[in-house]
């Protein structure tokens, strides 16, 4: 029963997801100095990556650009925050204000889809504190304030002994998801969506890139 | 000139790399436990993934399992560490001790492939400061304790504005790769390898997930 699939439901291309943000921050950023198109070619020198995957990438937001023209700028942002559900604020709470959990208390979600709207923690040095205009609650009193409040996902922020009885009472409160920082793997029912952000794969990825660099 | 290559050198496949770090959580964890043997089964199950997809990313170490028997934990586990790299530490450094930056130099990057051998900023306020163990020390004196230390990797935790230019002091130094923790894109030489470890990427694939879901 506590099993979840990890795939979406309509065989979206997770790669191409993952990638979507480094193209919608360029765009916000080319808008704001003035650009109202926009080429692949252009999106691919500046992140030094392939123009047809590119391509490829925005294709599954419903956008296609024009020959010559390319995509214009507002049309492909409105088209990818859409897609990723951008265009709203999810309201979410945080668990485990460590250094961490501070550092995204303090993050700046604009635009990116959630509003952290409250952070927990267990350690009473920690609870009534003020981390980044956030007064640190109790986490026995998430699960009851994530149902009254209608939060939707749960950040976990906790150490990674405490990861899975922290997660437990994000679902007990009803959380749709949860977003796992901890070095822990967590089970929850099929309903909920566990996606980790792990930077040891991008260790991983850089360590592998050092290590088979043609020269030193 | 300031471009690089993602694609390392060898032809192999990063998607692969980066799920060896959970393979390599668990089955240290599971050595700990005591467990000698191991089958793709059992780690697809714990990882609620595909066990042929495992068996595949695994052999990209040059391991593969014997039928029923499964893997020997042990030479498995040195099979991915030689591979990734991760039975040395490499030394490293960080700039930006913000929330993220304490964060990481608090971290224990044991068995990870690196070590973070000292943490710089440029705020007065932040010098000279101990955090996590590290004296808070000069942006300015970076480049030259890169290249006396002989450090291979620069963590780059500074805002996105000083991203480029806190990268090039690292690149001056001589470091080989970095680990960019920052919003912003980091041009570096062919020679530099960089790497992006942007959370906005998992945050895409949560949210999309959420949205795909089949039911509330």
């Amino acid at each position: 029963m506590m099993t979840k699939d990890r795939t979406p439901s309509r065989n979206v291309p997770m790669p191409s997801v993952r990638r979507l943000p480094q193209y919608l921050r360029l765009l916000r950023l080319w808008r704001q100095q003035g650009l109202t198109h926009v080429s692949c070619t252009r999106l691919a020198e500046a992140l030094r990556s392939d123009p047809t995957q590119i391509r490829k990438d925005l294709s599954i937001t419903g956008t296609v650009g024009r020959p010559r023209i390319g995509y214009e700028i507002d049309t492909l942002i409105e088209a990818i925050q859409k897609f990723l559900g951008w265009n709203e604020a999810i309201p979410a709470v945080l668990a485990g204000v460590g250094n961490l959990g501070s550092a995204l208390l303090g993050y700046d979600f604009t635009g990116m889809g959630i509003r952290i709207v409250a952070g927990f923690d267990s350690s009473p040095e920690k609870i009534g504190k003020i981390v980044h205009g956030y007064e640190v609650l109790p986490v026995g009193h998430m699960a009851d304030f994530i149902s009254k409040q209608g939060v939707q996902v749960g950040v976990l922020a906790v150490p990674g002994r405490a990861a899975q009885s922290v997660a437990d009472l994000m679902i007990s409160g009803g959380v749709q998801g949860i977003w796992n920082f901890t070095p822990a793997a967590v089970s929850a029912p099929p309903n909920v969506i566990v996606e980790r952000a792990d930077f040891s794969a991008s260790l991983a990825a850089l360590c592998v890139q050092l290590r088979h660099k043609p020269t030193g």
